[in-house]
């Protein structure tokens, strides 16, 4: 048993899902908030006990923040407020560069900011896995004061949880997902928004599929998502722009040299 | 059995799957044409015989054009100059009205321009398998003088192959696999050359996995395709371009409202 007591901070699909990997085994209990009545009955069968205090994780020896990426720096700041003993923090949003600057520099040396890098269309604590990370990559961002304890704690949570700690700045972080991950989804979306014009969208093959599948998921998380990355998802927006814009002047132009460069390209990137 | 002999011209995956899926059972022999003497020689365990020379699937009872877009009006311009006798034709390019305008009159009765939507990223008959259609659909594009027997035969290779035939328009199919299937090809293949610029780009997760997939298949078809469907793909490109620009407003003005709306239409179309 790795820690006494875990306090978990959102109870969505992410932090249920951790609740129910770090429990028997990693914490003997954890304890799960939420301000909404709802998500904690879901989340209920998933921790030990639930509150709606963010309080009453006081004197965990591990608290992960699960809430969306604008609701993270609120938590960071209440939780500032107490003193928060020997507490190890880490939080689990998609952004990262906000959260760091959100992080006051009394809590830099036990606050591990966290990202967890596994796909998932569902949301909410009833679709809550333990297996949920299970190889997935699992980016951590220490500040550079990071205490050894703080950094032993996150990576034990994560290799916990069957996943892959990976190290990385939170500005490099950032620019990786919003490629990786919140350009994906707005693609998704748009194409999805395109099909409205079809009579015939039934007829559809694999590459629809894939390429539709992540879009239109949870719309309020994303939408919070690609604001909180606004500069990095800008930029990939308007750098894909520009390579659709070379596609369509190879295209326009019967241009099948160049059009076989640019996929042959990106051939090689797979 | 439907048919005494069928000719196949154009021995990649596509065609050495569709010998293979006739070959015993609809078709007792199937003879396949390609110029290319290494694709005859791995299609050859598909088909009854391979040859050099397209007259020879003269006597058919169906030739199946499975050439690139660009190649199969050559094809028909070929066979429009023999007195092709009782035989049926079909093709199963990816783009439809460049076919349908390079059918003469004298053949419009017995040609039934047709389009397999399966998804495949691999190349060549090497790859090829009996069921690669199954459950797929099979868009049909006949013309209006299409004779009964050609619809039949037609309808019933595609039936064989274990594929649903779905009758369209060649203009309202291009518009259709324009936006299902050629865009998300472009989409894929910007995506995997923006990843050019990421120092790690193995914390992808799973949806960049899916938007990606499809990127940099096959790039001599590919440019072929985009090209003979240029002025379909050419809109979809435009029209997914205004949506991101939509996307991009919203995100540089912090509209989470809006960002909600698009992603909860977008879910809307699933």
């Amino acid at each position: 048993m790795d820690c006494e007591k875990v306090g978990v901070a959102g109870l969505g699909l992410i932090g249920a899902s951790i609740a129910q990997g770090l429990a028997g085994g990693f914490a003997r209990t954890v304890i799960g908030f939420d301000p909404d009545r709802r998500a904690r009955t879901t989340a209920s069968t998933s921790v030990s006990s639930t509150t709606n205090r963010l309080e009453d994780l006081r004197g965990a020896d591990l608290i992960v923040l699960a809430a969306p990426p604008s609701v993270v720096p609120e938590l960071i700041a209440q939780i500032a407020a107490w003193p928060p003993d020997q507490t190890i923090l880490t939080d689990v949003a998609s952004v990262k560069a906000n959260v760091a600057d959100a992080v006051p520099t009394s809590l830099r040396a036990r606050f591990v900011p966290g990202h967890p890098m596994s796909g998932h269309e569902t949301t909410g604590a009833a679709y809550a896995r333990p297996d949920l990370f299970h190889g997935a990559n699992w980016v951590l961002c220490p500040f550079p004061e990071a205490s050894e304890n703080a950094m032993q704690t996150a990576r034990s949570m994560v290799r916990h949880l069957r996943a892959l700690p990976v190290l990385m700045d939170p500005l490099e972080h950032d620019r990786h997902v919003a490629l990786l991950s919140h350009l994906p989804h707005v693609l998704a979306s748009a194409l999805l928004l395109r099909s409205a014009s079809l009579d015939h969208g039934h007829i559809q093959g694999g590459s629809w599929r894939d390429l539709t599948r992540v879009g239109g998921s949870n719309p309020m998380l994303w939408a919070d998502i690609l604001i909180a990355n606004k500069s990095a998802v800008l930029n990939e927006l308007d750098q894909t722009s520009s390579l659709l814009v070379e596609f369509r002047k190879a295209i326009e132009a019967d241009d099948v040299e160049r059009l076989k460069t640019l996929i042959q390209d990106a051939r090689g990137l797979k």
